[in-house]
């Protein structure tokens, strides 16, 4: 068994269940695009919902890598930095051509309410992405890009909730809309000076 | 066959739709639940997508006799309206204790990219909730309640996208912080004269 089977099961059931949902992603159609057979499977995860929790980790090291070059970007300021987070994920949707959405928000809408241990886990994932933007705030607070008495860890909670409200929006309308509209009304309305 | 046993089908899947998700929500498990048999069903519904497509409309209609009391309560402005609807469903939320989600955004999630039919249908029914938002600010703009120049359309969009995002944090955080949350920025930042 090579090393990296874990790291290709994992990749290939997140994209699947990115795109139909952790339910409707079959074991079977798992292990058949990733090519393994099912005795591989329980080497590395005890059941379908192991997995699934593993793969919610795996989310969320993929967003810590990806944003990792603009949140560590000398040139861009607090501000700049949520704004271009913002951007890169419009550039991605736009590629994807709308559809997929965040896959934590996702799974939280999916699964919140079905499994104990999905929901912790999602809660911890939520709260690392809210984190990330309310050290970003904190930071902008300070260098007086947003107002003083803005709570910036409510303001975080708001940003990445609505964010994912305008991403449902998103795959029903099929178009970058309603995340340009997040966009304006966040910028114009709460990260104002 | 009774008059009502559409109505009885249609209610039953929804409430199970609505907890569950479309695709784990089983036809025979839905059957079952109602007390109808297979055939009874195709009476009324050509197969699930049928269904699910017609589910769309009973939770439209839902929301339109539930807010009609508020909509047309004389003693109410405008945005006080638009306040008393999100209390509402604060209310509905915490009696349940903090699950179900909106069911219209719980499928523009789920079922957004799986099916056409779906996502049309979802649209038209998003659509249907923002103007619902839109006419209430127009009002509220005109009676000097809300800012002048606040698009009013693009701000309902928002409102009705943000509420759907933080119905998702509720269900993973399993309390009413991010309906409080959004409530707060709402009429803080965007709803302000």
């Amino acid at each position: 068994m090579k090393p990296d089977t874990k790291q290709k099961i994992l990749e290939t059931g997140a994209e699947l269940i990115h795109l139909k949902g952790f339910n409707h992603a079959g074991l079977q159609e798992i292990l058949k695009a990733t090519g393994v057979p099912k005795g591989s499977f329980y080497n590395y995860f005890d059941n379908k919902e192991d997995f699934g929790l593993q793969v919610i980790d795996y989310f969320v090291g993929y967003y810590t890598v990806m944003s990792q070059p603009i949140m560590e970007d000398p040139t861009l300021s607090p501000l700049q930095k949520i704004k271009r987070l913002l951007e890169w994920f419009m550039e991605f949707f736009k590629s994807k051509d709308y559809t997929y959405g965040c896959p934590i928000g996702n799974l939280a809408q999916e699964m919140g309410d079905l499994s104990v241990a999905f929901r912790d886990k999602l809660k911890s994932a939520l709260n690392i992405l809210i984190d990330t933007y309310s050290g970003l705030l904190a930071q902008a607070q300070k260098e007086g890009e947003i107002a003083q008495n803005l709570d910036v860890h409510e303001a975080a909670r708001f940003l990445v909730s609505s964010w994912h409200g305008a991403l449902i929006h998103m795959k029903a309308m099929k178009g970058p809309e309603p995340l340009e509209n997040h966009k304006r009304f966040i910028f114009d309305h709460i990260l104002t000076p």
